[in-house]
């Protein structure tokens, strides 16, 4: 009567951090890794046969080991090594994403993590294919002015203002679907340079702007998702005390938000295959 | 070059309180409502061009309107009213989830919130067809036995022995596709009575257990999604202190954790439309 | 040119599940257990001489092997022992906290966390004398009506109309002293009655109550400290929807919050002593 | 039978983003502004009589009313201005603390939040006189080498093995009691040096070392309360795989965590009166 349908499992956040001690200037590495493989898993799921079902322990030993046998290289390059050996018996696609938080160089021991922003890299197996996707999370941004919102539709519900002068502020989430050889920070720049020189009529046209300009400066990218909470900022109503408020003292609100989402595409990008599976599933 | 993929926006998060004040006793909904639209919106993005877009300040307004307008019923039905209603012009497809807090009567006006876990529904609104989810998010469930895990396969990164018998926890997450008519007691009891009723010989094996009995139990029901961590209990070592530890003391670990996700479906269960086109895209 | 001031060390949220097996029903307790140190460690922090230094890992260890020695009983019990344990040397203060989830029985051995709240537990030793606080996290409750908010003064920057019917609903946290005996479920019915049964002309006032009925109804308690933040439900403005809003539909609003603090005593309460000293420090 | 002990109450955690717009390069700045008011407030709380109680709305509405009215200045100083104005009729005591995240210029109108940590201040006043705290949270460091931890006692719960060399990691939290002429950045960087400077013996000595230096490059400080955890690394045993681990791979665990805090104070530092009263009071 029932049967099992999408399914995937795999070892959740290992935390790895690497220190190269190579001379006196030590190198320092920080990813949490997570791993979700799929395949052939009827057998555990309807008869608890685990012959099949690599342990997620093992998994999180795996990517400690790699961290030593392996130079650890791009996110993408690491979840790259880590999902092709997740690969065989029942195993048919592993996916790796890799989460690196930065820290600047205090000295040659001593390091900061001051950056906010956590850069993301994800690989898929497949057979004796990969796909390779990049990624930001955390990344805010806000401009003062040149951003407007108006020529919305009004309906029965509509009591919003049409505004030519407002604050925008997100805080971008993205994932560029590349070849493996994106580079991290021309993306991540082409991303702040955008928003930062766009006239907004919307922050749709703004993800768009920011999409299509890493499309353009990152020939290795095939498509970048971005997902775009709008951060409210509402020009608080000083009136009532007898001042004006010329766009200058703003209420920063929390709930609801505008969410907005989009991929942008290079033209004749191929098929992305697995990538974009959902994971977690849910 | 570059051309607009998917893309969806809406407003999210907007937490709404209805209050039923007729005679004494008085009624409590608590609801964060979260909508995506879809359709043709490649003017917004490219040109800038807002007239096809319904604002999200508006969508919030609705939800609003619509708990005085209507009554609310179960999440899924306020979903579906709400969905139904953002359709039209550009709009081609809206998805909207509310998540509802469950309060505890204490008299005729007070309540206490003591429900760790929330109540999910979903309606996805295409031309005049409507899919439903309904879902629990935070049921955390443990047992101090009857679960083993042994059998998997060991390679050179494997330490973890094998087990009889193991303290299985783990925190669910489902969303259940049905016809508008699940009754959601039904499914979060089936869930609870197959957990704790199941011999487990993995995690896998219990969430297929846990999904076979929703679907049995619940005619409505065409699949469910379940997304459980595995929140390992570790067994402590005393024996340096001289004690034994047989299986009595426990350390709950964070991270890392196994992640356990599948689908499971009735058979000749329909296609599932886009109900599972993910939510938010990133 | 700089000294030692007020110092205090020990190992945070260790995470313990305690599992009594004896006969088929099993019973479980779970206890988050923070330690903190006090007295004379001028030796480490000036000169790094460790001599004197429990090491915070050996406190972890002691609190598993505690639950393995010791019956756990009340949190405030498990806290005391461990407390009286860690005196000695140049620890001349011991503060234990734990933290107290409930699971509520499925079957024999099945479990299921079903409650928000969060039972707490402090013993601060000292010498041979020990004080001791029970406390709950994440009480939540709402009332509908019978609470007024109207009489408070008008200055220039006063725009908050009067009202004597609104939504009043705050997140619970509270802390009391008690000679070690004190009933929980005593404590937190006497805090759910009150908040339930109260016509509240304030939110102030509706803490004194609740804190006096505490004091009222559980002789073992001295002092009662409660924080309750005013999670503001503000009425939605349907008006430009030609729809009227009889105190019916809510915004739920995050932040910013009224935060409303305070302690209520037993007259001739005795001294507190260092039970209230901030933990952690900042 | 019961009575009113300590107590304070105000708005908490209002959102105030002030953009100055003078000419084509805009300023921005981002507070998050909390209050809390003490003094004659019996009345209120035994009867609720509010004639006393000046509404946390009206709080909220002063802070925003305040950011156009008068420059903002540092974080202490604006939170001084709006504690003594609070000052009068039943408030004897205010405290005011802002906390403030940093943006880093794209260009005339656009900014990134690219920093972890937040800036913060607080001032108290009361009658006349002033009391401040600058502060800052989320302040992230590790070293890599010039760590040690050993002679310290070993009971019989001991195993933890003495290191002449670890991973020493935490996130310091601070709040220095000052004039008001304290320079932010001398203090932060005074931290970040005697962190990166130190050769650890213990975590106890890196604070007081840290505080040191804070006390000794900063002549308007008094005293600097710190509160680390120590973000344990664990040199993973990769022996099974037949690998060795000379401190290069790790695994950065969450908890539980030590947690260590402490006050430098400057020789002759005087009474820090209620500067140091608990905020929130649970």
């Amino acid at each position: 009567m029932a049967r099992l349908g999408i399914n995937q499992y795999g070892k959740a956040q290992t935390h790895l951090v690497r220190v190269y001690r190579e001379g006196p200037q030590h190198d320092l590495r920080d990813l949490t890794v997570s791993v979700a493989l799929a395949g052939a898993f009827e057998a555990v799921h309807v008869d608890g046969d685990n012959s099949a079902v690599l342990a997620t322990d093992t998994q999180k030993n795996t990517v400690y080991a790699f961290a030593r046998e392996h130079p650890v290289g791009t996110p993408e390059a690491f979840a790259a090594k880590l999902a092709r050996h997740f690969l065989g018996g029942a195993v048919t696609r592993a996916r790796v994403e890799a989460r690196e938080a930065t820290w600047t160089r205090l000295n040659d021991h001593a390091f900061t993590q001051s950056d906010r922003a956590v850069r993301v890299g994800v690989a898929v197996a497949e057979g004796d294919r990969l796909w390779f996707a990049g990624g930001i999370e955390g990344l805010v941004v806000l401009k003062t002015t040149h951003s407007e919102f108006h020529g919305f539709p009004r309906d029965r519900y509509t009591t919003l203002r049409e505004t030519t002068d407002r604050v925008l502020a997100t805080e971008v989430s993205a994932r560029w679907r590349h070849d493996g050889e994106a580079d991290f920070d021309a993306v991540r720049d082409a991303l702040l340079d955008a928003f930062a020189g766009h006239h907004s009529l919307s922050l749709q046209q703004t993800l768009y702007a920011m999409g299509s300009a890493v499309v353009e400066a990152c020939p290795p990218v095939d498509e970048i998702r971005l997902s775009m909470p709008n951060k409210h900022h509402f020009v608080v109503d000083l009136s009532p005390f007898g001042l004006e408020n010329e766009h200058e003292v703003f209420h920063a609100d929390d709930r609801p938000y505008g969410l907005i989402e989009a991929a942008v595409l290079r033209d004749r990008a191929p098929d992305p295959g697995p990538l974009w599976d959902p994971y977690p599933l849910l």
